[in-house]
């Protein structure tokens, strides 16, 4: 699977690579030396044995924390705890910090290894599809604070990423279907292909059936992730286009308060909204909002919001894409070209959360819909 | 005074500097943006509004946040309370971190700026002695842990470093001494020099009623700092050399719960605890002890501690200079020569100790004899 050397970061993938954990951080960061692990409660049991068994077979001392799942986890509270645990544990200057887990864990445990002893290495293996194909690649970590999403964190890159498609096999559902969000947003970022490949497999029960199709997306993600990074890693420009449907996305979890929805179904939301606008800007196709909402469908992703615009603008104003004021928008004018736009007419946005906004009474119930939140 | 280009920070000083920080900040980052003071209650009185009038002339929008003065504010609590200001203030990319006071405000808003939208621009003005000498020069920050001093924090280098030895006017008697103890650290290692000029000018009041040897001192001391960390950001190499007296230093301020000490007063003991080692491992000149000890009772430094070795050497075994299982002290061979020594037998760190150790009936009750603690 995926082998790219990033600026910073080593990917390295294939079925079975938890085994080969060990083996692959000893040639970076030779043992001995302390490991803390940080997972959670529902990863656990699943595959924190064979991270330990990996890593101390290489000649590695673990010590394994438990984060509480959940977005919630991602909060100064808990940093605080994995910070006075990973000290207590004896951690000194080139201990490694490793994440195994999905997204929480990863941001979570990347800011504790940037700030424990000023700066851990760190190493990522991400536990689900969104930690997979995006997240877990590119140096960035964060929690929460009241006023949004991600608001605290630095770029802190792993010196490696492990990824392992067999650690996707007990990923519930609806999280699989998340991630699947974000291989829609590269597929309308960089990589059209991807789309057809999903319409051809038709929905989430085919496109789960056949392994070697998701390994194939996912390294042809990842890829498109690490190489977007090593160009781009403080999100100066490149990057930025990462973000298509992230300032509304985070705007819904804000105002969700990070609740009840899942990280990529906001974003898939925030996408169709990006598409409206885009349009409403004159900028893209005007089949685009369609074509987003018909994959997202396909593949059981919420394609509304109960929040309405008056709710979520609030949260946008204080996105961290803004910068001098202005807000910033990724625009796709058609699959395969995107740009950021500054600071739209609020009208534009206006209309572009109004048509993502969930009404009363649906006007379609076909069975085909995706659950609305 | 002072103008060094190092890697990364511009340091600028001059008397009457604070006026021209909006100036020079405009060089680096041009208006309009805005730009969050943190200062503390005890500075705020003396500088807060020169500094807000000279970033304002500029044009920048100033934000002034003031936190608690004392090594207590470096917590995750009021971490979390500047973070949230600065958030709810409208900072977005590119909005500035001004650090207006001495090592414990550099400290927390350095981390509070390395961590906020995944890292804003930074600006120190240091308005202690410490500061202006050391730590406002080299992009190290950090808050506490109960398990130790510092052991949260990154690199984060400031853009700009302003030194205007105009602020030290208004610095109580025994903070200025504390720095000095920083001088005279730098004196150890890298300027003989400047303690042949410190025992000429003969004791703190003398010294202080010289400005032009003052800021001659300042500067040599900030262009030795910015020369090192230029070379060697993150400590990697030389810059480990300016812990010199920080290994004991830090377990003193730690045993203490960094309550009733100054950085300098525990750093001073720890240079005398160091240089004892140093004897006792045959690296250093016999009289070395005995010249640490008479600069700093000449200063009014304390020259002895209250904690016994059992009460300080688990906290040795916790100071971030531990690489690897073993302990890393700094030794002087004779003023203006050091090196790096790793774990050194216990024995011999015992008896550095012990030598600090203050006994209950001190020998010497000479009126020179400085402050024990």
């Amino acid at each position: 699977m995926a082998t790219s050397h990033a600026t910073r970061s080593r990917v390295r993938g294939q079925r079975g690579a938890l085994a080969e954990l060990g083996n692959w951080l000893a040639e970076l960061l030779p043992p001995p030396r302390k490991v803390a692990i940080v997972t959670d409660r529902n990863v656990a049991p699943f595959c924190l044995k064979a991270a330990e068994s990996a890593l101390k077979k290489a000649g590695f001392a673990t010590h394994a924390l438990l984060i509480p799942p959940g977005e919630a986890s991602k909060s100064l509270k808990i940093l605080g705890n994995v910070w006075d645990r990973v000290l207590t544990a004896g951690a000194e200057r080139g201990s490694v910090v490793v994440a195994l887990g999905g997204g929480v864990v990863g941001d979570l445990a990347g800011l504790a290894a940037a700030t424990l002893l000023r700066g851990l290495p760190f190493v990522q293996v991400p536990t689900s599809l969104v930690g997979q194909v995006d997240s877990a690649i590119g140096g960035k970590n964060g929690v929460n604070r009241p006023t949004g999403k991600n608001l605290v964190g630095t770029f802190h890159p792993p010196a490696l990423v492990v990824i392992d498609p067999d650690l996707l096999a007990t990923l519930p559902e609806r999280e699989y279907r998340s991630g699947l969000a974000e291989v829609i947003k590269y597929g309308f970022l960089k990589a059209p292909e991807l789309l057809d490949q999903l319409r051809a497999i038709g929905d989430y029960e085919a496109l789960r059936s056949r392994p070697e199709v998701v390994d194939a997306i996912v390294t042809r993600c990842a890829l498109i992730k690490a190489e977007i990074v090593e160009r781009d890693l403080t999100e100066s420009g490149e990057r930025l286009l990462l973000n298509f449907g992230h300032t509304t996305g985070h705007a819904i979890e804000a105002a969700d308060s990070f609740q009840s929805l899942l990280h990529g179904e906001a974003v898939g939301v925030g996408m169709i909204a990006a598409a409206f606008l885009g349009v409403d800007l004159g900028a893209s196709d005007a089949t685009l909002p369609a074509e987003v909402s018909e994959l997202l469908e396909r593949y059981g992703l919420p394609v509304a919001t109960r929040f309405a615009p008056e709710e979520l603008l609030p949260f946008v104003g204080r996105d961290k894409k803004k910068k001098a004021g202005k807000s910033r928008w990724i625009v796709v004018q058609r699959a395969g070209s995107a740009c950021v736009v500054e600071d739209p007419p609020s009208e534009s946005v206006l209309r572009a959360m109004q048509a993502v906004h969930q009404r009363e009474e649906p006007s379609d119930s076909s069975p085909l819909r995706g659950e609305r939140v």
